[in-house]
């Protein structure tokens, strides 16, 4: 039997386009002698679609979308299509109006829905807010094989392999002892670095464990904060890799299961990738062209100060949209080096984008003179500093505005994580594309870039030069927003920065447990408060694409007004941090 | 058995200062001849702790506080009090780490904890994400007296009353067959208009149903964007309210259980609000000066225009503050008409508030000359418009990082629903706190207000005057961002506007059901398309006080780059929204 994978790049409440690529697809692998198509989790609405299941009208036009595809779909091909259906029994029996559901297609009509069962309820999931778990063993009949149905967390409760169990019940054993042929896991699982191999390991621990084939499949695209890698792949009953898809970019992978012995054989795999380098890099392009995409953005607009922040998203926006789609705005100030602009012109330069300039030194003045009765008396200070970023910003924003233009926001995770960084100023945005990288790696990118060199990364032929300057990969980091100022004035070291950051953000560890790992305690303790402090700013960041396991986004719910882990309470408005350490 | 109840208003995450408002009430009421003290839900940290749950030292933290509470609490007296309990079987069983419980604590120990069967996981609730819901019937006996314990949601199943089932279980019902005497409800149930009452008639519905006696307890107090109202009260076994405690307020109330009659008797009972309005405005009253402290802010600061939604907010800030700690800061354009800087002085004058007057007209003109080239040959429009809110933005933070004070922004929900503000400009805050009060309720607000004067609202004894200038209710709504705009160029009239905004948000309307409503189709549509469009401005607003069931906050979780409603799809990076009708 011929079964088809289409990793599909659906944009969310899309119905009729979504609808539309489903069918599109189908039509090729029928023509291909394809039996069976699979496609992801909730393909018919896109992953995830957050509270438009809260209205009865999207429900309703998803389920008239479901039976139109059904009857447009070609003959002897069955389909799996991700949708939700309604819980009828809610309002009687009491649970959530939904269930979380794969739709099989075939001879025009709807056959059958199966149900989630596991339903994911932490970091970024959402799904008990919407969702009743399903309770039957999903499994249908095809040819004569039995083909296991689970939908994405269904199968990540293998307690053998994560070390704990995380639901009461296991979707695959249940399959297991019902002897089907082969499983089916529908996912829309966003990326996290690393996550690529953890998966086809975890699932092939539980190929192996419960005796099936499994054939994995993912959706690929960003949605908002979400980056989802694809990667479907399929084992065989031995757990071993056959055939697997690209990553970071819709797919059509064929595999074949054979009948007689009752396994998956031997495909196509796509290579891994080289370093979490690479794999990042091609997640955050990715992110960033789908949400100019799906927003309907053809061209971005950033501030590049020529730093290394600025530097890298330049770069990262470069290959998303086409050299001819940015626009950087270098806005010096007095206080600026002259390396923030040669360093940026540089840049641009090695990108090939459009550059401008744009001096904030009299609008500085037009503040001082402004607020000059109010602040006198006063010394210059974080209110300063504060106003020249927010003089950039609405810079940035004026352009984008009346240009059309996509601002990006530059700001790394370590700065975000401690507040160091303006509100309303160069937290700017409608996409923060590397507030989920950590200073340290935004390093380790740039070096990685320029080993690549420009012909790999934008196809340049002519010249496979740096891409980087390196000027900006050596010279100090700098907000220079007073004269001489540079970040480790205000901050430790990004080395030591980021390891505490990760221990405390990512692994919840005490400031005992980091301190007995062998950081300061002061230091410790600084950047416990300043993380806690900076609640409110991480509150009206833009949304930032999401790389690991703990971002600040969608599943990093924090109180503001609280009072754990700030002992000497004191909670500025709004600062720069070089007051504090 | 004398019976209290501490109507609390913690602060999230301080678990010292909360135990020792706890003792502290405690030792009042055992000198009073107290039996049983009840106090919140979750009143060790608060409620909603939100993610400092995932840390596993706030846990253990947690349980170190209740344990050295139970020691210092007096004698022969007990209490019940809100804390969370580790899920011990949770990585052998399956499911998640904690309950969220009720200790009874009595005679220096934890007696034993009571574990939350229905858990809300919708709107702002987020339960599941957290908790396990537990499995046992809830009850201990005291004196002889046999109570059932029930925490916030578990009394909220009532199938009768709300007209559907929400979850499986009832554990009123389960306690009315084992034949309990009394039933408590220790809650932290956020405000929305109108659900004082509501509570009273559900759980008075529930008393007469099930034959018992209810306690019902509520958290008071603004956590972030929560306002909780307090109102706790206690209904007989007839389901007569027989005590009901203050509204917005700490409190503390005895109710008598009489053994032998085996039901409450009638105590003291505050009285009900007059009317929406008053509810309301002790609501965002409270929300303001709660966030204010429980960030340590004792001074505000905001933009006055001279329009009303400014004009509400001063007022809230005023009698949240006091007029000594509020900067109303006037930012007058060449576009802005006479009356605006009139009435804003005037209601300025009327609160008794400071103002200072800055003039942006000098920073227009620096940013038109600083983008002269860049813009050359474009017309006057969107960007320029928004460039003038956000100089004012600008202000108003730099202002607020000088000085220290807290920045209020002024935006109403018909506003935000729209987009018709902007974003880096009059939507800067660290409290947007008329977000979720629809235009047409500022008004009424506003009128309401006058109709008290002064010496209600401000206790101010010589002058009984109007609190906001006639004027500032009679005008024509405009931005003021280019000459002759009123509101109504780009909106319907704010009656039209609101219902239409109340039946697509709040009720989850189709287009189809708001037209046959009576609605113009054009303008449906329009609005439909401006809500959908505004979600990246809503993404980027500052947490915002909730009154309604459907606020613009943690309980609303829309994606950005969805295609649900915008059928010509396209979204200006930022706009108000002018020229969109």
């Amino acid at each position: 039997m011929k079964i088809a994978i289409a990793q599909l790049n659906p944009t969310i409440g899309d119905l009729a386009g979504n609808a539309q690529k489903i069918l599109d697809v189908a039509k090729y692998v029928a023509s291909q002698g394809g039996r069976l198509l699979l496609t992801p989790e909730l393909s018919l609405c896109g992953y995830p679609p957050r509270d438009l299941l809260l209205n009865p009208c999207f429900v309703e036009n998803m389920s008239l979308s479901l039976q139109q595809l059904a009857k447009d779909l070609p003959p002897n091909l069955a389909v799996l299509v991700g949708t939700v259906e309604r819980n009828l029994q809610a309002s009687i029996s009491g649970g959530k109006n939904l269930f979380n559901g794969i739709a099989w297609l075939e001879n025009g009509k709807v056959q059958r829905v199966f149900h989630k069962r596991l339903l994911p309820t932490y970091d970024v999931f959402d799904e008990r807010r919407y969702f009743e778990p399903g309770l039957e063993v999903n499994y249908f009949s095809l040819d004569g094989i039995d083909i296991g149905v689970t939908i994405c967390e269904d199968l990540w409760n293998d307690e053998e392999f994560l070390g704990k169990r995380c639901y009461a019940n296991n979707p695959i054993a249940d399959l297991s002892i019902l002897g089907v042929d082969l499983t089916l896991n529908l996912s829309a699982s966003p990326y996290t670095v690393g996550k690529l191999d953890f998966r086809e390991e975890m699932l092939s621990h539980s190929a192996v464990r419960f005796q099936q084939p499994i054939i994995y499949v993912n959706q690929v695209g960003g949605n908002d904060d979400l980056l989802f890698d694809g990667r479907s792949f399929a084992l065989n009953r031995q757990g071993e890799l056959i055939s697997r898809a690209k990553g970071f970019d819709t797919d059509l992978l064929f595999v074949e299961f054979d009948a007689e012995k009752r396994d998956l054989v031997l495909g196509s795999i796509a290579a891994k990738y080289e370093c979490e380098d690479e794999e990042i890099w091609q997640a955050l392009v990715l992110g960033v062209g789908d949400y100019a995409r799906k927003c309907k953005f053809s061209k971005a607009v950033l501030g590049l100060s020529g730093g290394i922040d600025s530097s890298i998203v330049a770069a990262i926006a470069t290959a998303a949209l086409g050299k001819e789609n940015i626009l950087g705005v270098l806005m010096p100030s007095p206080y600026s080096s002259e390396h923030s602009i040669s360093d940026a012109l540089a840049l641009g330069e090695n990108l090939g984008i459009e550059t401008t300039i744009l001096p904030i030194g009299e609008l500085m003045a037009g503040y001082d003179k402004t607020l000059g009765k109010l602040f006198a008396g006063t010394e210059f200070g974080i209110a300063e500093e504060n106003i020249q970023s927010r003089i950039r910003g609405n810079l940035l924003m004026a352009v984008a505005n009346k240009f059309g233009y996509l601002l990006l926001s530059t700001g790394n995770k370590s700065e975000m994580a401690v507040g160091y960084c303006t509100l309303y100023g160069d937290m700017n945005g409608g996409l923060a594309v590397i507030s989920d990288v950590p200073k340290s790696r935004v390093y380790s990118l740039c070096r990685w870039l320029n080993l690549q060199g420009k012909n790999r990364i934008f196809g340049n032929r002519e010249d496979n030069g740096e891409i980087i300057p390196q000027n900006v990969i050596t010279k100090a980091p700098s907000a220079e927003l007073k004269p001489g100022q540079i970040d480790e004035d205000s901050l430790p070291s990004y080395k030591v920065l980021d390891d505490i950051l990760q221990r405390l953000i990512n692994e919840h560890q005490s400031a005992a447990e980091i301190i007995a790992a062998g950081h300061n305690p002061v230091i410790v303790d600084r950047i416990i408060q300043m993380v806690a402090r900076a609640e409110f700013k991480r509150r009206q960041a833009p949304p930032g694409l999401k790389i690991t396991d703990r971002a600040f986004g969608t599943g990093w719910r924090m109180p503001i007004a609280s009072n754990w882990l700030i002992k000497n309470s004191y909670q500025s408005q709004d600062f720069t941090t070089s007051t504090l350490i």
